[in-house]
């Protein structure tokens, strides 16, 4: 899909952790809290006041009214995205609820791009977040068992991100100039804690399909983030692209490697979740292209498209990517 | 919303099971099944036959070939909405995930119509399913309990509906005119067997902004149907709306309760899930207009958006309603 209009990104915000807080883009967060409740009796309840805080924070720093956003397209990982349907509850705006795990922030960015640059909305914002508590009590174990957990296993962020999505008249920023959405991809991966290996196959293939629709090549691009593959789905993508004789040095990382010390800090393979790719596109992403250093990036969302209850019926994880190009200028 | 070149739905689709086949709408739908398993192992992986084999009659009937379709906007109940991702597996056609309750469907067509007139896709589909296991599992009681219902429960519907939304010039068929994206609204119902209560304040918000927005009153309407309220959402909305002074007279149904005969077939308040309102536009609505009986329908997605976390954390149920106004000509 292409943007003509390039709809600007008029600000960006994000919330975080402690964990998050203490890795190397803690200073690029509008926010972090060390009491990872955020004040709440619930995980899933910390989580929607993420969301909610985010918001607000987002309409403050774009210098908008609530009532001025026409759209906001949000989703999360918890069953029902009750992250959302609880956080967005009071907020009184259109919503478009999305579902695409740790691929919602590309998604809701693509879909709010489609609305400003088709003339349906003025403001759209794309919003996500996860929680690590909620997350593991869900996916995989109650934290109080202390599960061991495998070298390939992903930590899922604490954190939500939003970026708002406007057809104002404004320089400087970073544009959405092409998306494309992603096929499912399964190349069979069994393993709910290898979701690097199973989101790898369908990042390589949005990649080769934007590359081919727009006539572009990895060279085209200042920066390729994909989101999040961690540690070992990156090192996959990088050898699948290989046997094409494609080498992305220098211009490539995942955001669940960047967010964490993956040696010190004791997250295994990176992070995840819907927060990750979200807290690290409206942190350090968008100050890198606000500041000159990149002027173009191609933004890849990933996700493990999988649920416990499949897994449990012996099936493989789907995964999906988007993939969205920021333009500065 | 108002989509300028009016997208044409160039095809319907709808498959449902038993239940569905011995209600009153049981001859509109394209296919019924007497065994709900679908000839699958697990409840889930017969919801994800259902998504597989409604995408495939659907572009047989709209006479494309599979890699005609840009994008394919769908989603489900199941956590993770696994319905879709396994469904939707090996079509290798874009997919954009959605979570949007019962109010699925609209949900779909509206961001399907943005696609289409935005000019970005030339045909995106809208499609979603519901099934009446694998929603007991998941959210009241594993089957073989025989739990008793309330007399405001609903009935979740097995079946799935696609639409195809269309940049083709055709005549006869219907059209998407314009969709209201709805915001969430919670009245505070807690009780998760008495979702219509839930949904219909959400119902009354959209219709009142729809009307508002587009400068129309009930009356521009041949038919105006939402889904799902069943019979007990159905009275509270024709309530709030008595209390304007407003009157939907002998122009307006509910999805969940045309689907079933609630007198006879023991499905309490009437039928829910995202398929019924899915199958009922598909198979009956669509039918209607392509006959000429209705020019103009307004189509009301409505969606409970709690999970069994959120009421068991004792929190009420938040609803949502995002409405699409079809038109012929």
């Amino acid at each position: 899909m292409r943007f003509d209009s390039r709809p600007v990104i008029l600000a960006g915000a994000c919330i975080a952790g402690k964990r998050e807080s203490e890795g190397p883009l803690g200073k690029t967060f509008d926010a972090t809290q060390d009491d990872t409740t955020f004040g709440e009796k619930t995980w899933e309840k910390s989580e929607s006041r993420l969301q909610k805080d985010t918001l607000a924070l987002l309409c403050n720093k774009a210098g908008l009214t609530p009532d001025r956003v026409d759209l906001i397209c949000a989703g999360d990982l918890l069953n029902q995205c009750i992250g959302t349907s609880y956080g967005l509850r009071d907020c009184a705006r259109p919503i478009l609820g999305l579902y695409g795990a740790c691929a919602t922030m590309a998604a809701g960015l693509s879909v709010a791009a489609m609305a400003v640059d088709g003339g349906y909305a003025s403001n759209a914002a794309a919003l996500t977040s996860s929680h690590y508590c909620a997350s593991e009590r869900q996916y995989r174990l109650p934290l109080e068992y202390g599960g061991q957990r495998a070298p390939t296993a992903q930590w899922t962020v604490t954190g939500a991100g939003a970026c708002m999505v406007s057809d104002a008249k404004a320089e400087g920023l970073p544009r959405i100039a092409r998306a494309t959405f992603g096929k499912i991809v399964d190349a069979g991966v069994t393993d709910p804690a290898h979701m690097g290996g199973a989101m790898a196959p369908a990042a390589y293939e949005t990649l080769r399909m934007h590359w081919e629709d727009t006539g572009t090549s990895p060279d085209d691009y200042d920066f390729i983030v994909t989101g999040d593959l961690g540690g070992v789905g990156r090192d996959v993508l990088l050898d699948l692209l290989k046997r094409d004789g494609l080498s992305l040095s220098g211009r490539y990382n995942d955001c669940g490697v960047m967010i964490f010390d993956t040696t010190k800090q004791g997250v295994q393979a990176g992070g995840s979740g819907c927060g990750c790719s979200a807290v690290v596109l409206c942190g350090h992403i968008l100050a890198q292209m606000r500041a000159g250093i990149w002027q173009r990036v191609l933004f890849c969302g990933t996700g493990a498209l999988m649920s416990p209850v499949a897994s449990l019926q012996g099936e493989s994880i789907p995964g999906i990517c988007h993939a969205v190009c920021l333009e500065m200028n």
